[in-house]
């Protein structure tokens, strides 16, 4: 038994320290004491409130754990990490900053602490996909097709946001850079659709983000990369739309002698007519392809809502490859000073398996298919 | 030689001031010196700056002149409307307000002054053929499908406003009264979507919107009557959209510490979008179906924008049929006291012929087919 600290009880931070618990002594923290108090009515975890920006509060908090799982909000993520590094203690982090997790690799050597970043399902499992690939083969191509989706396909975006609305218009809008012919290029967030067909589900539309992340700077070896975004055909229309007409514009309009964000606006209406009702069923699919010597390996995800946990399959597939990564660092089969992602872990056959093993356990299912 | 003053000095008032000029004596108004300023510049006509709202100095301007053209804004219009009975002058009136033109009927018989209000292209000349065929058949079906676009099908929107996004916006939202099978009935404005094929244009698609104004009342006889809009098929998707999000509603929201009006922001980012730029062409279509009697009869206007004059259809469509029906007062062949719209001018058989010769002077033809 092992103490773990998971910093952060938002749907997926919960989801994890509900699975660690069962296995380990788990303290959860949120700076929202309702959070903690929601999580406790589920199981008798040990709970903590923390205020994560409060650097000095943090760092005593976290003496004394074996390890930490860092499950804040994108925007605390990089200076919560930086602080859980300078304090020396073994961190797995699903907090998806913007800013470059690589950045912290020197600092984490240094202080010698064995951090994994991006470990989610993607980023994470597609990462750990392509660097599994990596490791024994030329790969001259990789692609990443994911969405959160609604089961429902309700009139007229057929979304609804596991997440935050302004962080999904902020991907429709952020150019996204892909990986041609060996050269960085970048284009506009929501450009290329395609349809892609997938079993049990039908047609889905693919467009560009901006999804590479640590990929652009750890496998710049591999000439062709890109990550698209899957979602209902219409919606990429209606998206487009709302861009192309301003209506994601950070440029402030005045309306009834305001000067209004229509970015800010906009999100607040999509707040409520992207809000994924308590009932409501959803899933998470995603399509890997790495092509390499002659070979095309694809990898299929589909993952639904569990309704007897009542956990969304966002939850799920996020919250338990994080969970497979804490296993496999508290047992010292990845233990390495500095900050590796995915594809760094996937490298290693042995945990590529354990983690596959992992979710297999909890019923996520990766279909791989090889062709050549 | 009549003397005339035009109300109102907009894209519409200036192109009838223009007309009549060439064989009356006019004077325009208008509340904004800018209007006046730039119609003096395309002809000499005489200005007058004229707030309508000042019911005083409106009956005192009138005074003297043969007729006065109400083109106001509709918000102005009924009150203006009102003060010039009042104030016993003829009116042709195009400020299509949005009260009952007929509760001023009484008022115009009891000071014997000739009134014909709604006489434009829509409602206006759809009212004239209607009228037309009434006084010679048994009418059982009436529909008027019509549009004013851009020529260019420029995304998302594929249009351009000739007037206000908010009025365009208000004609999305109104429920459309109808007569089906006799009785009225109330269906959601954007509903009933059909596409429609017209020679020259391709496929166009219609809805239920509004319409029907004084028919509701002047032809109640008819069992089946409808006022459907026309746009680019893909428009009606989007204004669904957003209206089904919540983007015109009424209902404040909480933006940056502000209460705002998603239908007044809306309009303000399509007031951008829907700008008509000044070197670009529109168009004006009209389909109307009148059957009875075994008899069906269509008629079909595409009036385009006239690069030799810089006018735009919407101008000559709407304010050419309003001249025309100028010349009928002002030579009393249509001299009728109380409040008429163009379903009971259209009744007298000289009139209509008159009114299409006047059209077909300058250009705008209606084709007329009857089948069996």
């Amino acid at each position: 038994v092992k103490k773990i600290i998971v910093l952060g009880s938002g749907m997926v931070g919960s989801a994890i320290a509900l699975d660690l618990h069962k296995r380990h002594s788990v303290t959860a923290t949120d700076f929202n004491q309702q959070a903690l108090d929601a999580l406790k009515l589920r199981d008798n975890i040990a709970t903590m409130r923390l205020d994560c920006s409060d650097h000095h509060a943090l760092k005593k908090a976290v003496s004394g754990f074996d390890l930490a799982v860092c499950a804040v909000p994108g925007f605390l993520g990089f200076k919560t990490l930086k602080a859980l590094i300078e304090a020396q203690i073994d961190v797995v982090d699903i907090s998806f900053f913007p800013e470059d997790a690589l950045e912290l690799n020197a600092l984490a050597i240094e202080k010698d602490v064995t951090v994994v970043v991006d470990i989610g399902v993607a980023p994470g499992l597609d990462n750990l996909i392509l660097g599994h690939h990596n490791a024994s083969m030329q790969v001259d191509f990789f692609e990443c097709l994911v969405g959160g989706l609604p089961s429902a396909r309700t009139f007229p975006y057929q979304y609804k946001a596991p997440f935050s609305p302004a962080d999904v218009v902020e991907e429709y809008l952020r150019p996204a850079r892909l990986y041609e012919s060996g050269k960085i290029v970048t284009k506009p967030a929501l450009s290329e659709p395609e349809y892609v067909e997938f079993a049990d589900l039908g047609t889905l539309e693919s467009f560009n983000t901006d999804g590479l992340r640590t990929l652009l700077y750890t496998m710049s070896h591999i000439p062709d990369m890109r990550e698209k975004t899957l979602r209902y055909p219409g919606h990429r229309d209606q998206m487009l739309a709302l861009r192309s007409a301003g209506f994601l514009s950070d440029e402030k309009i005045e309306v009834m002698g305001v000067e209004i964000s229509p970015r800010e606006f906009t999100s607040k209406i999509l707040f409520d007519s992207w809000k994924l009702g308590d009932n409501e069923d959803e899933f998470t699919v995603m399509r890997v392809t790495v092509k390499g010597e002659g070979q095309t390996h694809v990898w299929d995800l589909l993952d639904r809502t569990d309704h007897q946990t009542h956990t969304s399959s966002m939850s799920r597939t996020t919250g338990y490859t994080c969970c497979a990564m804490v296993e496999s660092v508290l047992s010292y089969k990845w233990k390495q000073a500095g900050v590796s992602p995915g594809e760094i872990v996937g490298g290693d056959a042995k945990i590529f398996a354990d983690i596959l093993e992992f979710l297999g356990e909890r019923n996520i299912c990766l279909k791989h298919h090889k062709s050549f």
